[in-house]
């Protein structure tokens, strides 16, 4: 096998644009000095617009885990009841820490591989009229759903007054998010998907309400604490020692997606997922979800006559290829290919591709080439759009 | 279209891998220290087994040209007749190289796209009695032709004294070479094609024979004189200040060869020719030369009811993905893909599908994915093997 190659189609680090690693080796620079403050300067209304907001994007070093705290530490108070939306492991992830600070929490389950519904969530308000705050997951990275965040949001605004917390990690960048718009409180993402860049940046939005709540707050939070971000950051600085490199990256990263258009990024993620959709129908492959719940980022495929782990096990050893399996209740049943951040319609066919190779590897018959055609012809359609 | 990709498949320069391009940022060093000699130590043997050669390959600052030159100026006296195997654009410019320092240079000129024939050589060594030296290029780029130097080399051999000089830029290194075996004069390669890095590099294996040629030669030379480079390089160094960014590169490029293992380096080669040529049959869309004649690390496609040109911006326009066209006579009229080098059959199926695409767009009608698929069943043939 060609040494060397690594095609990472997992949802997540994704593969990073050259130019944006040549920006992160720049040389270090005093994160306190006219530079680094330019910089800043430079990415803060870029972030605004990919978070759809007027308000300030924070940039926190940390992982996406570390946002999704630092919304809960912030705008929920220790005795709140909150209510937290899971369809996945990320949603899962919320309801734990909320437990971890000893919140009142209340789930609402949905299957994995489904979409969160409206009508879980106005049974859920009545049942529980004291819910400050709803947390829910944009994309599911566990079993690629899209929630429908606009939704869910516009029925929690029409029956209660409790903050909307949205973990968007998985898409924010690659899936329009209009989070004035819609009224959402607070939005986090990270560096590593569809922003294209390494980890170790979060980015958390925060709405006027939520700044009222924030403010208000007497839960202990010292390097989580919002407030000193946005403080810092106003002033084009933050508050503690920044991953000044991935601000390097960040600073490109934002300039090339501004470059190609923000609405153009969006189209193309949607027309990745249509290709992979239309690849595996044509296939006779079964998607976990349906077509109305699938995020443009990632997809998730439940083969149902062979191994996703010898799938897997194929791609990796001959194609130096990396799609994602399962996690916890779908360990080792679905097989999942992240197309987020830099990812070309290209890159997806040469996927398909591979994958159908792998198909047939793990023992499964299918016509080769079967899947690369609806991709191509799913293709053409968007082209011709 | 998403911003930041080059897809690279043109016949050189070809693209670099990401450990190279690491190797190639390296500090600059005294090029005249110790490090630099271990460097080149490091390097002679292992050049030596690309070449096929127990003799030195002498590494020259230079493009590929220059070595072509170097070849000429050091192994052909001023009063030689010499013999040019002509079979495409670098056939033509060894015999621009000869006729510039005024050698009588007789031509057996091949049709292009296909390969020069040993009876060809029997006739004019007959009609030429006192040619010194026979030109020939191993894999002809402008055409995708791999002409049999093997035996051609055995006819001169057996036929005359003459030195056989060999261009091998566009494929030693992705193809068996076996200098010495065969009973190769001089041999020349360049750094940008199945070596795997920018251009800037020659290298110039030279047999015992030639040497003895060259030491009493003539032909005035500084630059270009093999013997300094040759007396330097046994004491692992240079006569004159060396690319040292090529060397890191060419260093780790050569690493990176012996660890897929070079036996494996070459299979992959004549799978990813097998793969291409299989697609566009299966496509129903002319290649230029016959299976036969055909190199392992380019392939020239010559369509018969659509403009090469068209196809070629549908592919740059809309895939950032580059091939080649034709050259002189057949400026306009083939395509022609590099698979050389880094290049993984996941590469050659991704070109499949962007083609197949740009082949719609250029107004001929074929069925989607059966180039892919294709492609994808001489995998499973080399895989299988």
């Amino acid at each position: 096998m060609l040494t060397d190659q690594q095609i990472l189609r997992i949802p997540g680090p994704s593969p990073i644009p050259p130019s944006v690693s040549r920006a992160m080796t720049q040389p270090m620079i005093g994160h306190r000095g006219q530079s680094t403050s330019e910089m800043l300067a430079d990415i803060r209304p870029k972030l605004k617009r990919v978070f759809g907001t007027a308000q300030e994007v924070l940039i926190l070093t940390a992982s996406g885990t570390a946002g999704l705290e630092a919304a809960v530490v912030n705008a929920v108070a220790p005795d709140d009841e909150v209510l937290v939306i899971v369809s996945g492991a990320f949603g899962e992830r919320f309801a734990d820490i909320c437990r971890t600070y000893n919140i009142q929490t209340h789930i609402i389950e949905t299957e994995w591989g489904k979409a969160a519904t409206v009508s879980g969530i106005t049974g859920a308000l009545e049942a529980h009229p004291n819910i400050k705050a709803v947390f829910m997951t944009y994309c599911e990275t566990s079993t690629g759903v899209l929630n429908p965040v606009e939704k869910l949001a516009a029925e929690i605004r029409g029956k209660s007054e409790a903050m909307i917390i949205v973990d968007g990690v998985s898409c924010v960048g690659g899936v329009e998010t209009k989070m004035d718009e819609w009224g959402l409180d607070i939005v986090v993402s990270g560096s590593q998907k569809a922003f294209m860049l390494p980890a170790g940046l979060a980015f958390i939005g925060v709405s006027e309400r939520a700044w009222n709540k924030i403010e208000a707050n007497l839960q202990p939070r010292f390097y989580l604490d919002l407030k000193k971000h946005r403080d810092n950051l106003i002033k084009d600085t933050t508050p503690f020692t920044p991953a000044l490199s991935l601000l390097f990256g960040l600073q490109k990263t934002l300039e090339l997606m501004e470059e190609e258009g923000l609405g153009t990024v969006y189209a193309r993620h949607e027309l990745l997922m249509k290709m992979t959709r239309a690849a595996f129908k044509a296939l006779g492959v079964p998607l976990l979800t349906v077509d109305e719940d699938a995020s443009p980022t990632v997809t998730a495929v439940k083969p149902a006559d062979f191994e996703a782990e010898v799938l897997r096990n194929v791609l990796k050893e001959e194609f130096a290829m990396e799609v994602a399996g399962g996690q916890k209740v779908l360990a080792n049943k679905i097989f999942r290919i992240g197309h987020m951040g830099y990812c070309s319609p290209a890159d997806l066919l040469q996927a398909i591709a591979a994958i159908e190779i792998a198909i047939v590897k793990a023992g499964r018959e299918i016509e080769l080439g079967s899947g690369v055609r609806a991709a191509q012809q799913e293709y053409l359609k968007g082209a011709n759009r």
